[in-house]
């Protein structure tokens, strides 16, 4: 029923915020054609300053052949934005009312193959597309923050969503060169946000007990986790540190350290099934990769990284 | 009554683990002469691999002037790895009795003039340091993994340790070239691990409930909070992200949200007071930099970054 996602050429990006702008310059610098829906003219000065901030980073990156920043267009009316569009990124103010408003019209306006995916990280899709009439191609399409340098998208239906639409927009993105993640579930917060919000509250509890000053985490998270969960995410950089046991190994070995009181976060229990799982998904990811090959990876990346900040900062 | 920080030529590195072998080596890449002390001499193979895989590492990351792997000498006599050290790295096995009774000897036989710095992560220097002769020196040093090449070093004392040891600890480490963190109080799992185990839990927590996958959990982190965080730490993110506002403007709007459900751990209450630390440390921090002038920095570090991994890669 939905066509090709390499198809895709056409692109509405609703919003004038830098949600929206971030997403217009990412998906011109992969080649789309994007015509931008404004809530009200006097965005566009605002609009345009994000779309060319993100410009000058994606052209850094290196853009997709045929980008051009002649091939976006901005208009204020609705129907004229989603006119032809093969896919559309909407990113409204984050109000309940006004997405289910704005979800009810394209309802009416946007044919039932084209996908809509939206970037809000705190609604439900099964609330957002309580009131539209074909609500089985609305999904969540959540970015991360600039949204046009970080890759993930977050990608997710509510209840009235078709599984073939969520599958769709992972293809899709993927095609438009974003990371994509198909969630399992509906859930607050989703699956990175998640994550952050967790470290955030750690981090505002140890400020105010006094443990910690604002700097001392940034200067904790900057030059202690961050450089190496670019290379490798919490559950590899695990696996790996425990050489040839994995994350069998930290498990069956720290198990018993995860009730310590190292943070606020109760520790779920560690079932067998949990283990299972956490173990099975390592051995997943590496493959048939040995663990020296993956911690030789994961250093030659940190040392890339480093260099690269040094010059990014000495510039 | 501690001497230069910056005339420290001699340090001595205990253990033979990848702790205690990435420590000699990023202490020889920085120009120093290194004592390493093996428990036992069946460590030496694994141990020189540890310091070669650094060294590879650190070479490309660049030596300082005069840094050669000769200049280490490895020994398995105590008392000879410690004579004439200027500072001692501590790097033997996390059990509190194993430790107790090396800075009880060390107590003994360091002159009470040299620091004493513990690599280790799980145990308190207030228990560490109980039956030390010489306690006022003895202070936590904590690297994060692989400890050659990510910067940060928590730095905490004990109940006995003197303030101007931890003070002279901060500085040495960063004439050593690493990221030191002073801690303002002695707490389980310190700050950085704190901060990384209540992300850590919460993803257990998603993968134990079927939300999250390993694998989700790794996308998740290294294409969206990772890139930034390395540029900017979780304050300074907010606080940029919210424009000229900053984290007042993060604080005052999405405050109620902590209450939300989107993370297991329950946030702190947002006092005044926590809200003026907060803005407070970020407007320290930020300094007369503009919000723009600083987003602008983020881009290029992640700009940076995602080009640096892409050619690790590719290699």
């Amino acid at each position: 029923m939905y066509p090709d996602p390499a198809s895709v050429t056409r692109i509405a990006s609703l919003g004038g915020g830098p949600i929206g702008g971030g997403w217009a310059a990412h998906f011109l610098a992969r080649g789309y054609d994007v015509t931008a829906y404004l809530h009200d003219p006097s965005e566009q000065e605002a609009f345009h300053l994000i779309v060319q901030t993100g410009w000058k980073c994606l052209t850094e990156l290196g853009l997709a052949p045929g980008a051009a920043l002649e091939r976006l267009r901005v208009v204020t009316d609705l129907e004229e934005a989603l006119d032809g569009a093969q896919f559309v990124q909407e990113s409204a103010p984050e109000r309940l009312e006004i997405k289910q408003a704005l979800y009810h019209r394209m309802g009416e306006i946007v044919p039932p193959d084209v996908v809509i995916g939206s970037s809000t990280s705190g609604l439900m899709m099964s609330d957002i597309q309580a009131t539209c009439a074909s609500p089985e191609r609305c999904v969540i399409g959540h970015p991360f923050n600039p949204p046009y340098l970080l890759p993930l998208v977050e990608i997710v239906g509510g209840k009235k969503t078709a599984p073939e639409a969520v599958a769709w927009a992972g293809r899709f993105y993927e095609c438009a060169g974003k990371a994509p993640l198909l969630m399992k579930k509906e859930i607050p917060g989703f699956v990175a946000t998640r994550l952050q919000e967790a470290l955030w509250r750690e981090a505002l509890h140890m400020v105010a007990n006094g443990e910690a000053t604002p700097e001392d985490i940034d200067i904790a998270l900057r030059n202690g986790p961050a450089p190496r969960m670019v290379s490798q995410g919490q559950c590899m950089a695990f696996h790996v540190a425990c050489g040839a046991g994995g994350m069998a190994t930290n498990l069956d070995q720290f198990g018993p350290a995860l009730k310590l009181p190292w943070t606020r976060l109760e520790a779920p229990e560690l079932t067998q099934e949990l283990r299972d799982r956490m173990v099975d998904g390592c051995n997943a990811m590496a493959g048939d990769q040995h663990f020296e090959e993956m911690a030789a990876q994961r250093d030659r990346d940190i040392v890339a990284v480093l260099k690269a900040l040094r010059h990014s900062r000495a510039d």
